[in-house]
């Protein structure tokens, strides 16, 4: 776990699971794991992490940034897309090392660097964990933007 | 990231993202975070880990199964509460390295470890990061179990 000077340290854990201090726990790497859904459809738009500014910038300004584990900078969402996503609520989980952000999408209402709305357009087929197996199923394959486009570089740049 | 003997190593940036073949990319430690949400209210119920043998055992069996980071085994969720999760849908998102569970509660429908429905029981107001501001707020308080008669013996032993 790592500290962070922006927030208070965790206390016990009866503080930290029936306390109202919000104290979150940064992993090693001092980030947070951060579930994104669409406050409109409660669908789950993708799965990011935030370190301690990103965290902090978020509940400031009330627009969803990330830390981009691949480019390793923070990262306001939609800062080149302009598809931002607008916090309506933020709620933590009961050990402080996770997050929940219902969000207002702002924009194409695309959340993934292909396009598409949410990050997991894709349903796994149950019963088989091999490749023999059933393909995966595209749940929502329209992409509301064209990343080429939009990004104008390669979309690897734009991995989480 | 760590390979796995259970499932397909993940191809190219192309077959990983616009493909159908399920090969999830499982981190240093060999885990890949899972958000599971009710199929019936949509809700977050919680963010937890899987590693390569839970993810095959939650697909084959359609029961969840994750990995518990604190006791370092494999658990079947509510093998010990009888809460249990029948899997009604799961998905991997863009660049595999993620799991979202749709899932129907056995049980009381309680699937965090203090008794609530949800391990998301509280919001954190925005505006502040420090802990001058004002604090979290209960948006779950009500227990559907109390977890010392149901576990016998410390919660503590029971946190993802």
């Amino acid at each position: 776990m790592t500290n962070s000077a922006l927030f208070p340290q965790p206390g016990t854990k009866a503080d930290i699971e029936s306390g109202t201090v919000f104290s979150p726990r940064f992993d090693a790497e001092g980030l947070v794991p951060v579930v994104t859904t669409s406050a409109k459809t409660g669908e789950v738009l993708m799965l990011a992490y935030m370190n301690d500014a990103a965290l902090a910038l978020t509940m400031k300004t009330g627009e969803a940034h990330y830390w981009s584990r691949s480019r390793k900078k923070l990262w306001r969402k939609g800062e080149e897309s302009g598809n931002t996503q607008r916090v309506v609520e933020l709620r933590t989980d009961c050990d402080q090392d996770a997050i929940w952000l219902k969000v207002e999408l702002q924009g194409v209402e695309a959340s993934c660097h292909t396009g598409r709305r949410s990050c997991f357009y894709r349903a796994v087929p149950l019963g088989e964990a091999r490749s023999g197996g059933p393909g995966m199923r595209f749940v929502e394959s329209e992409k509301l933007f064209d990343p080429d486009a939009v990004y104008g570089h390669a979309p690897a740049a734009r991995e989480p």
